[in-house]
């Protein structure tokens, strides 16, 4: 096996990520005042600062979090900062910082077994996680990639001797499991190994890399990039884990196209990983990802990986909307995508970016669920309806069949909860997730969707939950209407259920979310239909009878031990109403539902059964129907108003709509809406699974008939 | 009596707030691009908008936010704009439309009686209350002003006689009241009846507008400015109140310093009126008031209100610190004023508001209590303790002498719940303040400070609480350390009690918040100290018993009855600590306080006996001393760390304060603390009430003799 270094002169070093011509823009780009200049600066001065200390390599020993853990990550962003300012000054005392950290690694890592703390099936040595192993050595490569040209052959040998090739071989020969796997540890690690190949003139490792330890491509990166996302680019654990993933992927194919680019990576399925930086964007709102599943609510667009993603892109495809993202992100890479947009930034070229109404198919295949998001502007606001009709999302999948989430005017109005945990704070359970990850936010409770008999989908038990998943039944759109429904038959033994959700725009701007839910079962059930809203209670038009001098809990598992029962309603049948206050965006919030004579209303705030003060304190009412084999929940969702504080006015407090019919003719559901100005309107939609744009069903309303062509129709009555 | 008017050339209409002089440079300035043009523009299409419909005078029915109530509002409004317009285009249209309102008006006005839903003591007659009368004829007043060259002296002859004339005598003659009244509504009715004698040659009413109606100067406008501010513009209300009441002041100061310069009203009092504007943006934090009292949180500096003080007092200044305000104000006036504050910030003469440590003292007299603001920056941000040391502040004030908050890094740490009100949100108890304000918001356990027997300050009783106000013992600054001290005596019958802060900035830009409450009686009392903190709890260095399947209120009465007792303690004697985390700043803030061994711990949040839903979730921890003649409360605040979600790191998320000792020496108080890197600093405060900065006193620390020299001392100890 050859030890020589492919290259050492300025032409082909670096070239990874960063390229020699990157570095020749980027060294006139300091020169220049600007945003470039900015970060130089600043990733400069806080570099010289920490090259005043001793460099420490220490002997692994704590686990995540831990100083030896902490100790390493933190070397190789020095590394790699060192190395990319050595390009930029040419200045030798950073490739010696570079050379010199690394030669205590290369005299350390021989040495090493595996990591005293390892966790069982990807155990690293110099962390605890192989995975943490292989993040190292991505940040590490680059890093000699960009010094290899001050670093002498001599010291060279005996880093990749010491430390880059054994990393290499213990992160794929010796960890053929994880290597091969199809899953972002496995991605990580391809990663490294490949851009190390690179680096290292061995084009084998990048085969491997590539196509499994044995090239039959069962394992391996491109399979993983098959595999991991759907044709849309949706990854299954949802957009938090997304963009986390995103990462690896994004550098190792940009390495890819630096060194090989007749392997057309970025073309690879589609144009797959520019589309995923697309979905991953597409995926959030007011800078904030949609809090599926196991995610930490302030994660948004500004994460690194989205930073990289973004830059990448913006270098590959010159798309200006892509600089209004970097601008919401403000951060700009020192990297020659990083300098691109800092260019495009300041020339003006920025354009908004184009959030869509969308199906995002989930699985490989695309098939096998989907997340559908409906958006809209309406009265100067931007709206989104995400509806959750994916697979599970392995084990950091909540139990959510159907489930929706709705935002306005830049605030979460129907809310998910996210996942129980405060990341890396030590007290909170280790900055781990917290047990109420499990107990609530998890639970189908904890979201807006069908609860039967206060036990949450496929019972909590998310292997068997990876077996399923709910069928998209259709979506269509046009200007003013957008409306998707699934259904899904094996979250519950007796019960299955279908919900078709639409948003809507009504003349002056008025805006609405239209919610139907079926269930059916053989034998009674007691349906729950939650809505967790975010605001202060307003009013109800029925009265509330409140437990204002003793709270308990809703009930005793599956998340309702967690809510407390603040009070209760037994509303006449028909038209009821609770309206909210949202206080970040002042606006008015009615959820007005058709109830029948056995409906009842639970109010609840979280926080019982909860001694450590984990869970936040979220707010919602809770619509019950006791016991039925077959329940229809119609419910409209209108934003109203605004409360103004400052100027003193409050406009349109109380809900405009003044009555609701819902009746089904066929397959043909028809929901009447009545306002305040007496403006009427008429939804009808078509429900088969087959409906096509031309055929013509009729029904009748109000002694009238009418013809429907095609999924669904708005009119305007008189 | 002269019913000519006294001029009708361009010359010398408008002069009010607006001169024709400020209309020449207007004029100009809507020509140009720019802030001024843009809001011209916008007031313009508003208006022209509004012209389109049919002019609406009605027969006057309705109460507060009802409809005739609303209409007339708009319609001052509506006039006042016209008139502007009117000045600035040239077209009649404008003058038209207030000529055919105003004649509406005059065929309306004298055929109407008291309004129906009028309130006992100052009734109107367009209005419920007098107060809203003279607050439209403000406007109404300005209005004519400006259309005044564009209407026919036939019409003007019917305006004056039909309502200008019989509203402005309907405000002074026929209701004395109110007119010689020193209070707000007074101040309203004043600059109603003075701007209107300017415009209608009536220089008497000018005269008894300033003196009195018996012209005494007992009441009117001066003894208002004299009386109803401290000599450090403080208004006995609070920031909320204060931001409301300075309009009518501020407004006709500038009429008069228009018409008749020689009474140099500005400099009345020291330039009394121009501190008080300052005073009211000194009371903001991160754009909010304090919320002293009864106060909608959300009120700032941005109100209407200040926009006004703020606009006038650069036109008679120029301080570019008031443009920075005017910035965040986001608000331009279309006055000569507005325009030149519109050029300052287009020119970049914006300057940083220099907002200071400082006292306010409280009453005419400014010695009958005082409010303290301490302010500094460390680890670059803005920290406040607000010190509240002042007398009652009549009918809207609350129970919390010697009350506390904190403000740090843009959020509010240490809070106050402020009124509980949705104001103007009619399903609210009509939008009017809330039976909790009373049961909960005024109470005293609803602050942060000291509540005996579960009892508030003067029982609730604001009129016996009028007669008291705390005794301000001292305050005291340099670089490093702010720290005042007040005591009162009368809050409870047997219990008198003392408070002194501390705002310290040490090495390393950390920060502190040192407090020390003795509270002192004749016989055993219970003695309550609540921390009211805004976050999320995130651990307590001492055992919770939470109850977690059943909550229980408080207490039963005196606010107590709305909280739940969500977890006890009671902690071994010595140093014990909560930390909680602010989600919007994302710091987190550590707690720490000396206890006894019989000192308990409760932690409540409200909601409990809210059957409505009024209140707003706010969390508590109170430190309890079940029953001690004597007991002094030493505690510590301390923020630190960061959470960082994005980039997936914490720091300090633990209290980096390791000891504590509180010492007493004749009247010097000793204070240590130790922190983790081994850091130890000694602050010792002189309590006597008169301590000269030359005084000399001698104490002793482990071992060690040192000197005092004035009022405090801060060491760093080895």
């Amino acid at each position: 096996m050859s030890t020589t270094v492919n290259a050492a002169d300025h032409v082909t070093h670096p070239n990874l990520v960063i390229t020699a011509d990157d570095v020749a823009a980027m060294r006139q780009a300091i020169e220049q005042p600007g945003l470039f200049q900015q970060t130089y600066q600043q990733v400069k001065a806080s570099l010289d600062e920490q090259m005043q200390q001793p460099i420490t390599v220490p002997v692994p020993k704590d686990a995540g979090g831990g100083y030896t853990h902490e100790r390493h990550k933190k070397n190789q962003y020095l590394m790699y900062n060192a190395g990319v300012i050595y390009q930029l000054t040419q200045q030798q005392q950073y490739a010696d910082y570079v050379r010199d950290m690394l030669l205590q690694y290369a005299e350390l890592y021989p040495t090493l077994p595996i990591h005293p703390q390892k966790k069982s099936s990807n155990a690293g040595k110099l962390f605890w996680q192989g995975l943490n192993e292989a993040v190292w050595l991505v940040y590490t490569i680059q890093a000699y990639d960009a010094a290899l040209p001050g670093i002498s052959q001599i010291d060279r040998n005996t880093i990749e001797q010491g430390v880059l090739r054994p990393v290499a071989l213990f992160l794929s020969e010796q960890s053929p499991h994880t290597f091969n796997k199809v899953h972002n540890h496995g991605t990580w690690a391809t990663a490294a190994v490949g851009m190390t190949g690179y680096v290292l003139n061995e084009p084998e490792w990048v085969e491997k890399a590539l196509y499994d330890l044995d090239k039959s491509g069962k394992g391996g990166f491109l399979r993983q990039m098959q595999d991991l996302f759907s044709p849309q680019g949706y990854y299954s654990e949802g957009p938090y884990y997304q963009r986390y993933a995103l990462m690896p992927f994004v550098t190792f194919a940009k390495a890819i196209e630096t060194n090989e680019p007749e392997r057309k990576i970025f073309e690879y399925r589609n144009g797959l990983l520019l589309k995923a930086i697309d979905t991953t964007i597409q995926l959030s709102y007011n800078k904030l990802f949609f809090p599926l599943n196991d995610a930490i609510k302030s994660k948004g667009i500004d994460t690194i990986e989205l930073i990289n993603g973004v830059a990448i892109k913006y270098g590959l495809t010159g798309d200006p909307q892509l600089l209004s993202i970097a601008k919401l992100q403000d951060q700009i890479l020192l990297t020659g995508d990083g300098l691109k947009v800092a260019q495009g930034i300041e020339q003006g070229l920025a354009q908004p970016y184009d959030f869509q109404t969308k199906v995002y198919g989930d699985s490989a295949s695309g098939d096998k669920g989907a997340l559908v998001i409906l958006r809209q502007q309406a009265a100067g606001a931007d709206q989104a309806v995400v509806f959750k009709a994916t697979g599970q999302g392995m084990g950091h999948g909540h139990f959510d069949k159907l489930n929706w989430q709705f935002y306005d005017a830049g605030s979460e109005i129907v809310s998910d909860y996210g996942a129980a945990r405060f990341l890396n704070v030590e007290a909170k359970f280790g900055g781990r997730y917290l047990p109420e990850n499990d107990s609530y936010a998890k639970q189908t409770v904890a979201h807006n969707t069908l609860v039967v008999d206060e036990t949450s989908h496929y019972d909590g038990n998310w292997r068997e939950s990876e077996k399923h998943y709910p069928e998209l039944l259709f979506f269509a759109d046009d200007d003013q209407v957008a409306v998707t429904s699934a259904k899904v038959d094996s979250a519950y033994q007796d019960v299955s259920f279908k919900r078709t959700m639409a948003l809507l725009k009504l003349a002056d701007e008025r805006s609405l979310v239209i919610d139907i839910v079926d269930a059916e079962a053989k034998n009674k059930h007691q349906f729950d239909l939650p809505v967790n809203y975010q605001g202060q209670l307003i009013e109800t038009s029925f009265q509330l009878a409140g437990h204002s001098n003793l709270l308990k809990p809703v009930g005793s598992a599956n998340g309702y031990q967690h809510l407390w029962l603040k009070a209760t309603a037994e509303p006449q049948a028909g038209l009821n109403k609770v309206t909210w206050l949202n206080e970040q965006n002042n606006r008015f919030y009615s959820y007005s539902t058709l109830t029948t004579a056995d409906t009842q209303l639970l109010f609840t705030q979280t926080g019982a059964n909860d001694p450590d003060f984990n869970l936040r304190n979220q707010h919602s009412f809770i619509l019950r129907v006791p016991a039925a084999k077959q329940h229809t929940f119609v419910s409209v969702l209108e934003p109203h108003g605004e409360y103004n504080p400052a100027k003193e006015y409050t406009l349109n407090g109380s809900s405009q709509l003044t009555a609701m019919t819902f009746d089904r003719q066929g397959d043909i559901d028809l929901v009447t809406l009545t306002f305040v100005d007496d403006a009427r309107y008429l939804l009808a939609i078509a429900n088969g699974k087959q409906v096509t744009a031309s055929r013509q069903s009729s029904f009748s309303h109000d002694g009238k008939s009418y013809v429907l062509e095609g999924r669904f129709s708005l009119l305007q009555l008189d």
